[in-house]
């Protein structure tokens, strides 16, 4: 039985919280780069069809994340785009509900999730697998039975969705990554971009001068700086 | 053969960025019971024996951590702590120069980390192991040839390590582990701590009044606040 996975992604208006530092083009451009970088994860795991769900033009996002070279030719992922202009919970929980296959839910701005703990992810038995992001977040939901889960993302969803889990008598578990956990909303989360990225929106930022300024005098560790 | 642990505390003067949200003595606790938390999560895992070296009284850390019920009493982890004021490059880099077996390094305010990450961290066959902190910090660190390696602890080090194994053509291997990477030093990092933690310091802090604020009305994280 294959896994699914479903992307939400918002390009207009993207990372608002980046907008000292990065211009409204810029913010949509690394968008789009993290998406195509999560993408290539899933590309290399054993994924094999992935819907991207997104508030912007179908078109545009599939113009530019898929036939722009994102994806090696050789890779067999099937990846489809849907237009939804409605809040993340709503789409989701719509989408999940007609959901009869194991399906994954990963967040478009976690560029340094690799494949091996996508695979890692999906294999394991328990009904629902909680990767968290920082703050109390959820970077990825990994549902056997979506149709028997509800989402509740924004504020402390990791807490809610193990609650949701418990409520519902699915057994779940928690995966521990480090890098899915690490999503790009703020000017320091891109310390982690710069430091361990190796895709297209870690080299995004640098061909746009970005770059970790260390003070090799002190003891405390990098800041964000631009030529 | 057996692997060993190596913890670096510093208890005197513990926990500085946390100053205006905690007490100096409020610090110094927390740091004691993340250090006994992560003892608990040794002591539950396939390590055998821990050194703590510390730069404050060995009799003060032998009482505090070890023999007020830290450890459950079936333990056989062989605790003992050592004195040294120096820095910790130095120190440490003399502990490994004389080690023989594989020893594993681990920060004393990672409170999250868990049993499993921690077998299954000795377990890679690679020469050096490591698992970062965020903003490029090393958080733990595998040498299965402690000899033949040097740390370069604060800055970049991260970066540093992955340096130091190629120049040595040491194999490496990078560790994936959001709870090892959750080190706690400023405010906002108690956040992981109060959603994640069931252990001592999360224990602690909700003792002392420190809880999570969450606006329900906002689509926003919690923020830390004190009763």
């Amino acid at each position: 039985m294959g896994v699914k996975a479903i992307i939400p992604f918002k390009k207009e208006g993207a990372k608002l919280r980046l907008g000292d530092f990065l211009t409204e083009n810029e913010r949509e451009e690394l968008a789009i780069s993290m998406l195509k970088d999560v993408l290539v994860a899933l590309s290399e795991s054993k994924i094999d069809e992935v819907e991207i769900i997104t508030t912007g033009s179908r078109d545009e996002i599939e113009k530019e994340a898929q036939l722009n070279g994102a994806l090696d030719l050789t890779s067999t992922l099937k990846v489809s785009v849907r237009e939804d202009e409605r809040g993340l919970n709503e789409v989701l929980n719509e989408a999940i509900t007609e959901e009869k296959e194991p399906t994954l839910i990963l967040m478009a701005d976690v560029p340094l999730t690799t494949p091996e703990s996508i695979n890692e992810i999906i294999k394991h038995e328990e009904v629902v697998v909680i990767v968290p992001g920082r703050k109390g977040g959820t970077n990825a939901l990994f549902l056997r039975r979506p149709y028997a889960f509800s989402v509740a993302y924004y504020g402390l969803s990791f807490s809610k969705h193990i609650e949701t889990a418990k409520r519902r008598n699915l057994s779940h578990a928690v995966y521990d990554s480090f890098f899915i956990s690490a999503d790009i909303d703020e000017v320091e989360d891109l310390i982690e971009l710069l430091i361990h990225g190796r895709g297209f929106s870690a080299d995004y930022l640098r061909r746009i001068g970005v770059f970790l300024n260390v003070d090799k005098n002190s003891k405390s560790r990098a800041v964000v700086d631009r030529k």
